[in-house]
Order: C-alpha cells, then structure tokens, then sequence
C-alpha cells in the first residue's frame, strides 16, 4: 500500500505555500503538488507592494524569500501535475500521470488559468482532445498525436508518450529551448482550431495543419471542476465557506481558485484558513 | 463641514494595514485610526513563522517592516481611539472623545480584545460603568470617577477628565510610567468587582476599596457590536461575507473580528479584500 499523507496540497503559488507552511508547524504529514519556481504569477509581476510587509520588490524577489522560507523550513515541492483527484470515502486518491498519491485531506490551491479554450477544444473534449497525455497515451499506440505545451513540463510528458505513440508532434506555447526526443516534430506555430466529425480529424495552426488522432492541451491547471469530479463550482469559482471547506468532505480551498479579488496575500491568507481547517478535521476524525 | 473621507480604517494591525495598503494604491482619500505600534499582538509575539516570506523573526521584527513599508507608501496611522459609529445614510460618523470624523465607507479592523469583563462591569454598564471616559465627563462634574486604564493612552484620557471630575483615581493595568496630573490618584491594585444598587458605589480592589460615581473601563478594543449601532453580530464576531461586508451598506470588516483562526496573514489577506469591496462600492456609489 501507498504511503497515506494526512494531507495533499496541489498548486504551490502563495495559497498552496501558506497552506504548507502551517501543515509544517502543526505536524502534519503532508505533500504538496507545483513546481520548484512555485507560479508564474510571481515571476511575471514586475513590483508588488500590496504585499504588507514587503515593497519595492519584483515578483522574482518575492518568489525567492517564499523559496527560503520553504527551505528554512525543511519544505520541498513534489513536481507533479494531479490530473485527477477522486474522493474514495475516507481519503483521496490523486493521478499524477503514472502515479497514485494517497492523502486523508485535500487543498486545492490551483490558481485561476487565463488560457481561453481555442476553436473546438471544448467540442472534442473527450473525443480526441484531453489534458492528461500519459493518462490517454495507451489508446494512442502507434497512431498521431499533437501535443500542445503550456509549460516545460510538458516536454516530459510528451517524451514518454512518444515511445507509445506511431507520430508526435510538439507545439510550445512559450519561448526557450525544448528537450524532445528525437522522434518529436516541434512545430512553432500557433493553434486556431481543432476540426474533426465524431472524433478529432485535424488541428489547424496560424500557417499549417497536422492531420492527427489526438490533441492533447498541456496547460498551467486544469480547471478544478474537471479536476475533481463532484466539486460544487459557482461562477467559476470552487464553492467554499469561510473556513474555506468546500461541499467534499476534507476537501478544502484557497486563493484565486475559490474567488475574486486576486490577489497574493488574500491568497495566502486563505491557504492559512484552509490548513488549520484540514488539520482539525483530521483531529476530529481521529478522535472518532 | 469636516473633510469627508472615501474611507475610514478602524486598527492597525495587520487587516487595517494591508486595507490601508489597498486604499493607497487605488488612489482613495483614506484614514487609519490605530496606534504608532501597529498592535500588541505582533509586539508580544517572541517568534513568528507561518507569515509566508518571513521566518525566524519576532514579532517586534515583523512590527518594523511593517511599519517601514508604511513609511515608504506615506501612510500614517491617526491615534485616536475610535468610540462609536453611526451610519447617517450616505456616510459614516466616527466619534473620537472629542473629535468627529466623517467617511463613506469603513472598514472595522478592531482585532479581538481578551480582557475578561470584571464582576460587575457588564451589569452596571451604562449605570456609571463606562468605556469612554471624555464621552461621559460632563456627567461626573465635580463627582468621583476612576479610570481602569489597559493601554497608555487611557493617560490622557484621564489627565482631561481630571479637569472635570471632583476626584479621580487611575488604575494602570500595565506597567510602566504614568503621565497623569497631580490631581490624579494612582491606584496600583487589580480591579475584582464594581458594587451599586441602581447606580455604581464603588470599586472593590485586591487589596482596597474606592467609592466613586463612575468607573470607566478604557481597553484596546470596544467589542463590534457597541461600536457600531445595528451591526450584525454571529458567535461573538461581525458577520461578514466572502467579500468581507457587513450587514451594513458601505460597512466592511477583516480579521480576527470576523472571525477564527486569529493569525496575521488571514487578517491581512482580508483586509486586502475589504480595502478592494470598499474601492468597488465607491465607484458604484459615484456612477450613481
Ligand atoms: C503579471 C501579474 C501581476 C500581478 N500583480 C499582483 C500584485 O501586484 N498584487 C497582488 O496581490 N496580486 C497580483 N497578481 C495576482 C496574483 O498573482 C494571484 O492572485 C496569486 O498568484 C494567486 O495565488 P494562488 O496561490 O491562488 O495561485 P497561483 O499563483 O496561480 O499558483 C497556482 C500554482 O499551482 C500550480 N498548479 C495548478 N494546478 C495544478 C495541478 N493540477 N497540479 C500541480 N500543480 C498545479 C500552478 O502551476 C501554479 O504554480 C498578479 C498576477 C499577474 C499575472
Ligand atoms: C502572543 C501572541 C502570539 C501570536 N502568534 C501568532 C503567530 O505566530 N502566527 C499568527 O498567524 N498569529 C499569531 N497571533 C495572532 C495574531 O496576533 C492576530 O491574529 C492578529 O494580530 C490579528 O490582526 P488584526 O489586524 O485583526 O487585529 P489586531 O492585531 O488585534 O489589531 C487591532 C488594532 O486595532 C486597534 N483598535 C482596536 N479598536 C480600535 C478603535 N476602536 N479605535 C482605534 N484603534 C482600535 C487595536 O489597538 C490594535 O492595535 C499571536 C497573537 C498573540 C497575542
């Protein structure tokens, strides 16, 4: 049997960091789920100075302070995307592509993605378009797949699914250099439209087309709807109360992922809200 | 007629601060009633953390860069203790002892006050028991008043009822020097009960007993409910919704006075998020 966390954290911008942070301090056994330059968020933002207690400072700065603080703090960042998190009664299972992590509690800290759908992605959903390469790549032996990457950490997944799959192609959405297999195609173009009839057929780019069985769309998070399935969503958001519990048992929230405003220490002040919750749960179901 | 504030701020710990913060960068005319020393609660606090991106500092540390971030974003914290709030329809009146202040909106940022009620002090309120001494003066011209003081502006209180009162006694509940005028009778005793029948009589001490008119209670924090007329109260704190509102329109509220967990960044994240309602309520106000 797997190792059994007291509780998972997915998403390391400052709501997953916060929620880490006091789990670490009530002595916890927990996880949590990003990667090591935490969001993109902070990286992207050149000043920052309703943060109290830091100004001046470019995002870059910040995110440093919050990666010494985890340290300090004996705190390390698990680099694995959850495609899917099922509640199984007593505990979670969450996938990370090929593997399984089990944990008693759950805090969604996903952040909000911006990345509008393009033409006939949410058409083919299921049909030939997904976000879990590695999870699908079985039904793709020996046939074409386009992947689209979001992020670096698709090359990954589109390295291992290019040992399965007969033809990949690799279409990065972001500027740097790509570590592919040989057998990827990189296309640098950009995706307008996936066309298809009952199943995906083509994905039309700004200047050419790839005729292919599969799109897969690799992107920053995976809306928490689909992430969760039985997750109660209104206006876009994740439901929650204001201890940050959502309508799953032991299932809690925090930062842009539940609401508006967006922000970085509404974020963080969440992510303290929802570990102290997810730990007196875990009191309380222990008691029992 | 007094300057008309967009908003009021009332405390200045970490929720009135990161408000202020908020209501700075949006360019709103704002006013922050709290003291120089931001709040006892960070001072008193020997090692803080889980503030994400400080670690391994006292609280007295975390108070400095606060308030150096003050400094830099030229806000300044008014001390004056706020004593009541009446909502007048379209702005908000904020009584100072002396002083009125006026703003279309506030945001209650009071935190939460510990100090028990002592024997008596709950049954004989607003019968010679009192939490604003300067407010009630002209009652106790020439009679006996003594002032239970928590803090080191309850001083000055005094010294300006002294001018009044016919005898007056100061009970410092901290230690230190005391500023007082030399009609003033320092009483280094702890408080246990206020005795009366329809009226306050006296005062009993440890180690000593004081007849008197008036006893005057001047604490950090006036519990929500007395400060605001008509402000929805639920297990003991202000009901507020996500977005931080109160029951009352123009009316919005952060951190421990809204509710558990008591910790700084929630309080912060909040006040973030009230500073942010209130900006948006003004605008719609003003497209009116
Ligand atoms: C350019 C820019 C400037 C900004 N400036 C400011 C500002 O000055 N002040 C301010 O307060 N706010 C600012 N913001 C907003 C702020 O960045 C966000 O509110 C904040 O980052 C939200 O924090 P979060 O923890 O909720 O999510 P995020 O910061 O979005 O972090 C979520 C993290 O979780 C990861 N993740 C998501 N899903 C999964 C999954 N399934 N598995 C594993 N990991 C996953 C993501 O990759 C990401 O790293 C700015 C935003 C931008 C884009
Ligand atoms: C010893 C100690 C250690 C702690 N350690 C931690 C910790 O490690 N981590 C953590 O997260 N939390 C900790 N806390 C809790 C934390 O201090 C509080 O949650 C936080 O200070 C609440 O912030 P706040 O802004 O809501 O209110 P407060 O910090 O209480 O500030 C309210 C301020 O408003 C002023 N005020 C109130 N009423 C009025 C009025 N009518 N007019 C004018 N001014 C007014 C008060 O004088 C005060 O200065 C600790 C608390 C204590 C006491």
């Amino acid at each position: 049997m797997s190792k059994r966390y007291d509780i998972a954290i997915v998403g390391s911008g400052p709501a997953g960091l916060s929620a880490a942070l006091n789990a670490k301090i009530r002595n916890k056994e927990f996880i949590i789920f990003g990667n090591k330059n935490l969001t993109n968020k902070l990286v992207k933002a050149p000043k920052i100075n309703n943060y109290l207690g830091f100004f001046g400072l470019s995002g870059e700065n910040i995110k440093e302070r919050f990666q010494e603080h985890l340290k300090v703090m004996d705190i390390d960042i698990t680099e694995e995307r959850i495609n899917s998190i099922y509640a199984m009664g007593d505990y979670f299972a969450l996938m990370a592509n090929e593997k399984i992590f089990e944990a008693k509690t759950v805090i969604l800290a996903t952040g909000v993605e911006y990345t509008r759908p393009i033409k006939g992605e949410e058409e083919f959903l299921g049909k030939g378009v997904g976000y879990c390469a590695t999870c699908d790549a079985p039904l793709y032996r020996g046939k074409t797949v386009v992947i689209i990457g979001h992020n670096k950490e698709a090359e990954a997944e589109t390295n291992y699914v290019s040992e399965i799959a007969g033809k990949i192609y690799y279409v990065p959405m972001y500027k740097g250099s790509y570590d592919l297999n040989d057998n990827v195609t990189l296309i640098e173009d950009k995706p307008e439209e996936v066309i298809g009839d009952l199943k995906v057929k083509k994905l039309v780019l700004n200047n050419s087309e790839i005729e292919t069985d599969a799109v897969f769309i690799l992107k920053d998070s995976i809306s928490p709807g689909q992430l969760v399935p039985g997750l109660k969503i209104e206006e876009d958001h994740i439901a929650v109360d204001r201890l940050m519990k959502t309508n799953i048992k032991g299932c809690f929230a925090a930062g842009d992922c539940v609401g508006k405003p967006y922000q970085y220490i509404k974020s963080a002040g969440e992510g303290n809200i929802a570990s102290l919750s997810a730990v007196k749960y875990l009191d309380e179901i222990s008691r029992k």
